[in-house]
């Protein structure tokens, strides 16, 4: 149906135009262009077909002849886009229901990740809880410790708030360089996704259980089999701690912790207790496993660094990315996402020369505090090598690190908390690779 | 497990502090209750369990005893949450895939609608496109037509916005006072959702393909089998009109129009043309069936309104609302949902006494441009008759009118753009139904 060259369809009076309007080297042009230009060229030009549908006479396909089906109760995606799935590995033969599934970075648009893609990780699998036999009890260092059924929590005052969830492994193989060169932004980056989560602030009931002088830590445990445990400071669990009861709208779904899951907001997602069944108040940390043996980070002197909650100012370029080939030349647009777990996105900037240069992005939407936050430029691209970075600015002014600034922080077998930039390589075929540049 | 009474909790010395903060009549209570205070009290008391949960002699449920399933592809949700599900009718046996199915709005929370339950409403139902098959035709008065497959659109600049979607015929049923008086808040006003829409300008393609001089309508086509078609003025198309691709990250349902639709922020839903296969440019609207014998307003003297297109501001409470029963005496959040297709929401206010009294509701999170606004406040209900209303008001100062007010701008057989007040009344028993007041 395409009846023209789309490698041609900027014409060199433009792409002069465009060269006029670089903002850093390698092709990447000024932002403006995102607000309402037309560049992209990526329409094909018509006539016959215009004229025949202008007369009716176009055919139609089989859809567009036969009514389609009914409305439904609860909705799937199109077959034609299955390919859009989690990252999900083998099972686990040794250790059932352990791992993770990855969100499709690559394959998504916008902040919001949907229910179903939502990245997992467990230590024990998903409990199948039933919400009328769950209990969540807060105890400890309490005036009066209380009990809370699913039902009794439903009646509770709510807060809804749109956070990102990130797991303090993520982009793990990039510290130590072991991922895969054809690895695509969800297979490395993908233990990251971004929900409206809505529910009761914890400081709600910690308030009605009355805290008692002295204490100054929550610890929390789930009812998964792991009986997963996590500590905080008791200033974070009053500050913005909810116990989150849905997701986008509909009750969480059982992979994030079903029915109930302890949110806390910008920290490692670890912390981020599911299937919350008890709520400590105490004054100390309980020293967990998952706060010991794993989630420290191993320094070059052979010490941990421990309660390291925040997670770092960071971005990704979510496209063009790994496992991603161009197949013309011209425009395209350089987008992807930036986060920081100490505020909201004050600034991204992409460089198409492997950080010789640098161009601000244009902040798509929302600079949300703890969000996702989608970033935007046009890059014309005509068939030269390139490798491009994207490198975020939070809110408290932290800038992200280079792979080498933050590899030099740690141990070599650090693989936790990860915001070093990414580097995509792309081939003078329009290849995209990742590089450790 | 509930060893206390819980219609006891909320103690007499704190109910009169709570009445000392009443804000209007009926038992409404300052919204500052929301922002900390714990006043819900729905918590057990809990002595025994505690303890031994403490000495970890508490007996485990069957779910933490064994590992959980594993990561998987594409997640679901709880199957103890499986009547969360949109409100579909029986098959039309008459016109195959025509009807609705509506968002159960009281079984949510938040603002963003999660895509399995968005609202649906075909003319010929729902079908099922290749996107590789699928073009989008832009035509007409321009200087060069241009085709556009699926693959095309991907390589353009992007916006994402939330913005909610509503039917026309939303809420109808309570403009000729046939709702059910059981009526839930998502079977009278469910044909209303709230998403993240990613996508394509259209002002982008317009510009491409160049409009000539004169031009001032465009007029859009879907590739169902109604050929649903409809209208919209230049000056909007080029002002935030976007050639949806994605909805909350993901690609946009089928029953959304997958794998493209015309998405035309704070107007009817239906001008939201799905499956979209042309724009022609014009210079008049075309009068399709759907702006004709539907999609306009009857006026008492016969005469119809034609083209309006914006919603009205409007808001409804989804909780307590039709169908639910309040089974305690005590604190109680009324929360519900405010939108206009004519900015953003300024205020929200409620009233427990049936429109005498109202207080000023509690704005959650963001007040976005034409989006589902959030609103709560604290309400004491100790078995009096109540009846809870909303009132919104919108950043451009349009009011929210009574059931009263609305109905008499119309023919009663008008049925679309109804956005008066919703009335939810309130028993001794606790039992909440529709009523017209």
């Amino acid at each position: 149906m395409q009846n023209n060259n789309k490698s041609e369809r900027v014409r060199s009076d433009e792409k002069i135009a465009l060269l006029n309007d670089q903002v850093a080297g390698n092709g990447l042009i000024s932002r403006r262009h995102l607000l309402g230009l037309s560049l992209a060229g990526a329409g094909g030009l018509v006539t016959s077909s215009v004229l025949a549908a202008d007369a009716g006479l176009l055919t139609r396909p089989a859809w567009s002849m036969t009514p389609g089906r009914d409305p439904s109760e609860y909705g799937n995606p199109s077959s034609h886009a299955a390919q859009i799935k989690r990252l999900a590995p083998a099972p686990n033969a040794i250790s059932p229901g352990t791992g993770a599934s990855r969100t499709p970075l690559h394959l998504l648009q916008g902040t919001i990740t949907p229910n179903s893609l939502h990245f997992e990780r467990h230590h024990s699998g998903v409990p199948d809880i039933d919400p009328a036999q769950h209990r969540l009890v807060l105890h400890g260092m309490v005036r009066q410790p209380l009990e809370f059924s699913y039902e009794d929590l439903l009646a509770y005052p709510m807060v809804s708030r749109v956070h990102f969830l990130e797991c303090s492994g993520n982009s793990g193989g990039n510290s130590s360089g072991a991922s895969a060169s054809d690895g695509s932004a969800g297979g490395i980056h993908g233990l990251l996704s971004c929900a409206e989560w809505t529910g009761v602030r914890l400081s709600t009931l910690l308030d009605e259980a009355g805290v008692a002088a002295g204490a100054s830590w929550i610890t929390a445990t789930g009812a998964d089999a792991a009986s997963l445990g996590r500590s905080v400071p008791l200033d974070k669990a009053l500050r913005d701690v909810i116990i989150a009861l849905y997701q986008n709208g509909e009750p969480i779904r059982p992979e994030q912790g079903y029915p109930m899951r302890m949110f806390v907001p910008g920290w490692e997602g670890n912390v981020s207790v599911k299937w919350l069944t008890q709520i400590k108040v105490t004054d100390g940390p309980a020293n967990f496993r998952d706060e010991t043996s794993r989630y420290t980070e191993l320094l070059p002197d052979g010490k941990s660094l421990q309660f390291t909650y925040p997670m770092g100012v960071k971005s990704v370029i979510t496209s063009p990315s790994g496992q991603m080939t161009l197949t013309r030349h011209g425009l395209h647009e350089v987008t992807g996402l930036a986060w920081s777990g100490s505020g909201s996105i004050r600034r991204v900037e992409i460089s198409a020369d492997g950080g010789r240069t640098w161009a601000d992005a244009l902040i798509d939407a929302d600079q949300r505090e703890l969000a996702l936050t989608r970033f935007r430029l046009p890059w014309l691209w005509e068939g030269a090598e390139a490798v491009l970075q994207s490198r975020a600015t939070d809110s408290a002014g932290n800038v992200q690190p280079s792979r080498a600034a933050w590899v030099a922080q740690y141990s070599p077998a650090n693989r936790y908390h990860f915001n070093g930039i990414q580097s995509w390589a792309v081939s003078a075929q329009g290849e995209v690779k990742n590089v450790y540049a």
